[in-house]
Formats: structure tokens, sequence, C-alpha cells
């Protein structure tokens, strides 16, 4: 099969791709600490050889530190504030409407992957979630879907109609370590095929939610992980993998959830009135219960918001408070789809919106989740040697949306 | 020989030694890429071997990361706030005198190093700069002396007065490896000669601020730090170690040192008169031309903190600024010895004062430093297995000056 070189580009980025394979691939939840802690046991070989090989080193992602915002930045190579996707849900002051922004027409730059198609590769999107696909396939012609509605593709709509004869499995539970070892396999099924020569992954975070590092089921979750990757690797594949954020555990001492509501703080102390918008809220709230490090006050009266931040400011367990403007500017937000201020916390607490919102009883072990600061930074793995310049953009200040700019420009000479 | 088991206090916290010689290194400068690096290449075997065995997660470090506010607050087990060290020079306004914190005198609270020492170990402090070790060895009976003025030790005053028969080796250049690696083998001398049961290795940041991660230099460095630390485990000590501050590039693409002057800035926003503190600044400039990412401020108009530090707040590459009841609670500091404002930077960013107060020309290499944000979470590595409530305490917000509580009471059933 022959493999298009032709030079494209998207947002303003020029990717000069060589006439090999390149897969990306998302780590979803992936903190350092996974990867450090398989590694150490010997359960990621192919990783180690990458490694020794190519390049691993850390980046910043964008923030949020939630799913849909850092895989829009990797589809787009940039930040939200070009991308407009901040969350799972905004408020819409003018409608006065909670909304959703799953959906691609919430997009607000193209992608590199319909770039890419366009150049003549032959690409292929594969999420874990459903709720991703429509955005990372946006106005590409190729071939997209889902782990969770596998079975159900079609030609016309997804690109193909036999995921699950490709793969040799049937689509997986999305509350499992499958729904991400599928993505993974489906990806290899693709490349080998001839089908895809230009490839996203993008994992789920399921077992991060559930799993610390170090717990075996992590350990053989990675393990599984590197065997795929050391598929693509014997495949030919360029291949870079990052993750969209860390994970830490949010957890008092007792192993309970350490939350602090923040529409409740707020009423109690300056009356009913402010909303707090949860981003990280989405169909899929069993592993977190809607609850993470970033959260979204509107208030009921705006001009008191240096006086409301910095009374939230000074409550044990928030760390940062920022009004629009400097969340708009400091945090990369697009004004319009984000509060009067914005509130992160810190590496051990969640904020919620009213104790109302928010199942517990949902968390099926002790909670992990993300969102905040402590959640920013994620590895960055390249298959191959970097260049100088690249070396040098490493060194930098390197962000993990960035990575098929390194996987694709990085690699060349 | 027998070892005292006697419980001690210090500032509130209670250690229970086990029986068995306790060592705790502080890796300087150690951001965990280091780590990840001399693991992948196969260049650690007995850190890896005690990862497996025992633990190796991340910790949150004391702010400013500086080498001496965290080592202050290893030994103390406390924050800043409380020990009073939170940098090498803070600003006496009553005086108006800019004041060195090299000395005990300024520290605010007991070291558990002294309380280990009153309760029947021998306890022995070796650090590679010698501005460290008058802190260090505040009130203790015992031996603390410095790589660097290992020769000129004396019993009277440093409880020792062989160190370079010990070592076999004479006193290192403190620019170099060895100053780090003397620290390591003095260590593992003096533990087997029976001189010391309670270890604390503080080793110094040269080589990382001279090189990075894959570095064949950085390599070898870890190597050697490898080999020592296989005789201490050897030795059958308990092995606690974590760093100070990480380690990032602050450089622009070309290589040249990315600086912002705070002080000139304001001279020309807001007219001259305020001044910045650098408080990494000390004797030891080479390596980093007294040039952090963390500066603060004290201004001519105290009374316009809000709107210059919003100003501020709004230059590209600051991405923190605090006024000081915020500092005083957020980052941890002593209010009497910051400023009206602290000011922090991006990744790939350093504060300065003037241009005049840095001389970049010392600079061997390219710029690499810390003192932010980004250099504040730190590994925290321990040699035995961790009981079920450090487990629990090393999932929740766990700092690098817990390291004692960890290697002590973590690994006690």
């Amino acid at each position: 099969m022959s493999i298009s070189t032709l030079s494209f580009t998207a947002n303003g980025i020029t990717y000069q791709p060589p006439a090999a394979p390149i897969v990306v691939i998302c780590l979803d939840g992936s903190a350092d600490e996974y990867l450090d802690a398989s590694l150490a046991f010997d359960r990621m070989p192919h990783l180690k050889k990458m490694i020794q090989q190519g390049y691993r080193g850390m980046v910043r992602g964008a923030l949020p530190s939630f799913t849909n915002v850092n895989n829009s930045s990797i589809v787009t190579g940039v930040a939200p504030a070009v991308h407009g996707i901040c969350g799972n849900f905004f408020y819409d002051a003018a409608l006065d409407q909670e909304v959703m922004m799953n959906a691609a027409s919430y997009l607000r730059a193209e992608t590199l992957l319909a770039a890419a198609a366009n150049a003549g590769r032959k690409v292929a999107v594969v999420t874990a979630k459903e709720k991703l696909r429509d955005i990372l396939s946006h106005n590409m012609q190729g071939i997209a879907f889902s782990a969770e509605k596998a079975a159900t593709a079609t030609i016309a709509t997804h690109g193909i109609d036999d995921v699950e004869q490709l793969t040799g499995q049937p689509a997986p539970a999305i509350y499992s370590a499958d729904a991400s070892l599928f993505v993974l396999r489906a990806g290899n099924a693709l490349l080998r095929a001839g089908r895809a020569d230009f490839l996203y992954l993008s994992l789920t975070d399921f077992m991060q939610h559930t799993y610390a590092p170090e717990a075996p089921e992590s350990l053989d979750f990675y393990a599984a992980i590197d065997h795929e990757l050391g598929q693509l690797l014997a495949a030919g594949a360029i291949v870079g993998a990052t993750a969209d954020h860390g994970m830490n555990a949010k957890q008092l001492p007792d192993g309970s959830p350490n939350v602090m509501y923040v529409e409740t703080l707020l009423d109690e102390q300056f009356g009913k009135g402010s909303r707090v918008i949860c981003p990280i809220t989405d169909p899929y709230v069993k592993h977190h219960g809607a609850l993470g490090s970033y959260v979204v006050v509107h208030l009921k009266d705006a001009s008191r918001a240096a006086e409301i931040g910095r009374w939230l400011l000074a409550q044990p367990g928030i760390t940062e408070v920022y009004d629009r403007d400097t969340a708009v500017r400091l945090l990369e937000q697009p004004a319009d789809r984000t509060g009067d201020l914005v509130v992160l916390s810190a590496r051990n607490v969640v904020l919620g919106r009213t104790p109302a919102h928010h199942d517990l009883s949902a968390l099926d072990s002790g909670l992990r989740s993300h969102g905040g600061r402590y959640e920013e930074m994620v590895p960055l793995l390249i298959s191959h040697p970097l260049n100088a310049i690249y070396m040098r953009k490493a060194a930098g200040d390197a962000r993990n949306f960035d990575v098929f700019d390194f996987t694709i420009n990085g690699t060349g000479q």
C-alpha cells in the first residue's frame, strides 16, 4: 500500500508526515505513576524499549483536566480557548440553559485528522466512549467508531460496518478494561488490514478511576496495553502517546470522598441564586460521581465576583480562584463558555455542586478523580528519536496536545 | 550494636523507630524524570528492587521549591510557615536589610534529628553544601558535616574529624557529581562503622541544573547513586528518599535563558522603589544565576498591592500572584519573611530582579532551574512495604517533608 506524505495544515500548524503509519494514543487518565508502577514490575517491555529508543517526558495538559477538553485539544493541536470545548457542560447565560458540549457543533476549530484525510491519509479514529466520536471525527473522511457502539457502526455513518468481525470480539462493556483494550485491538486490526495509516486511539479511564497505580488490576491492564503497543510497533507504526489528564485519590483518611459542595457553600454564605457547573458531569458517572477538581461559578450578582472569589480562595481545600478574564488568559478558556469564577481544588479534594446533585452511592470503590492542577501534567511518549528541534521543544513547556506534532514532525530529520 | 527504639516527638509528630538503621536521602533536584530515564536504561537496579518491594509515588513539596526551604521542612516535618525558612534570603522591612537565612538562628522549629538523638539514636547529617549544615544540625547531638568542608570537620564542632579517612577520598569540588556521591559514601561508611544508625543525607543539584534526565552524564550520576543505595540497603537500612524540588529547562527555543526581570518591569510600569527578592540567591550561583520561578516583591506603596498584583498576573509568563495573606495561607509562608506580593512563573520561565542583578555569563550551559509550581511535585521512595495507614496517607496529599514519618512509622505494622 502507498502512504501519502503530502503535508497538511490545521489551525496554523503544518504536519509533514512520513511514509509510515502514524498512531497516536490517548491513554485516558494515565498519570505518570501508572507507567512507573508497570515499568517497575517489568509489565511493559514494549514501552520500555520504546522509551529507550524514543522519548519519554512530561507535558502540560489543557485545563480543566478532563477527557473531552483534552481530546479536543489533541485532535486540533490548540487550547480550549480556540476549540471551545471546555468541559462536558457549560451554562449558556443568554438561554438560561445548561448545555451539553458533546457534539461537534460546539467545536470551533478544524481537526488535524480531517486535514490528514484531505491530504490522502487513511484516517481512523477509535474511541472507547461514544460521547467523543462526534467531536473527534468532525468533517473527517474516514473511519470513526467507538468501542461502546462498535456493533452498530455502519459504512454510511462510521466508514466501517464490520468492527466486531475485524477485531474478533464483541463490543465490550463500557465500565471495563476491555473498553480500552478493544480500542487498541481495533487500531491494530485496521492498521494490519491496510484500512488505516493514520490513527487516533482514545481510551477510557474507568480503570484509573477505580484502581491505584500499584494495584494488580492496574498492572494487568497496562500489561495488556503494552501487548497492543508492541503489535503497533511491530507493524511499523510511529507511535505517540500521551494522556488527557492524570488521576489522584480524592479521599479523606477513612477512605470516604473528600468533597466540597461549592453551591451549598455559596448559598449559605451569600444567599441563594448562584449556579455551580461541574463540567466533568456526563452520562457516565459511575466511576467519579460527577466530582472533579474544577468547577465554574455563575454568580447571582456578577459585580460581587472579586469579593466572593476572595472568600472562596480562603476556604481550605480550594487552591485557585479566577475571574472570567483571568481564566480566559491563564487557563485558556473560551470566555463565553466559562463563568464569573473558576474554582480549582487541592490534590486530594473534589468540588461538587450540592449534595443532592451527586450520587456518591454510585461510586464502586474509593473516589479517584481529576480536573484540577494536580492532574495537569501527563506523560508524552514517542516511539522514535526526537530531532534536535523537538528535543528543545520537549525541554520547554510542551503540551499534551502537541502529541501529533511531536509524532509526525518531531521524528523526521 | 544496639539501636534505640525509644519513640520521640518533634513538632507534634511522634516517631516510633524500629531497631534498624534509618536512612533518609534528599535527592536534590531529582525531578521524577531523572528516575524514569535511569530506570528505563536499567541504570538503577537497586532502586528498581526497592520500588518493587517498597513504595514509589509522587508527593508535594514545600514552596518555594528551593533547597533550604525543603531541607528545613524535611528535618522538621512541617511547612515553612512553621519553621520559618522560606528561601536563602528575605527582606527585613523593619531593619531595611536583605537578610541571609542560612543560619539555624532563623529556624523556628525543632528538628526531628535532634529529637532522635535525644532518644538515643546515633544521628548523622551529611550534606553536600556547607550552607545547609548549620540549620540541619541545629541543637543536635551527633555527627554533622558537609562534603564541601569535609576536610575541616572537627570533633568539637562536627562530631567527627576523620571524614576523608572514613570515606577514603578527599573532599570533592562542590560543582561536581562527586559532591553528592561523597555524601552517600560517607553515609555508608558511617553506617557500616557503627557510628550512626539514623542518617539524613542531603545531596546537591549541580548535575540536574546542568544535565537533562536523558543525558549520559545524568544516567551515569544516577547509576552511581544507585550503587550507594544498594550498599545502604545491603547494610540493613530502611531507606526513604525524596527530593527538595524538581527541575525544568527555563529556556527560549534558541537555548537562551527565559527570564522576566520583575523589578525592572515594575520600575517601568509603576515607577522606581519596589524591591524584588529572589530567594534562590545564595553564594553558589554558577549553576542557576540566582534565577528561579519564585520571587517576593516589596512594594514602595503596599496599598497598591491589589492593583500591581493584577497587572503582574496579566504579564505572559507569570502564572501566580498572591498578596501576603494569601501567600501565608496557600503557600504556607511565614508572614514576616514574605513580601507584599509573591510571584510564580511558568514551567519554562524564571523570574529575576534586574538584568544587573544576574550574571548569566556564569551559566555553564542552558538554564535549568526551579522554585515554582512546576517543580513542586517530587518522588517519594520507601524501601520497605508501607502499612495500610500509610498507603492511604500516600494516596492523599502526602508531602515530601513527611519522608521521615513514612520511613519510620509507615514501614512498621
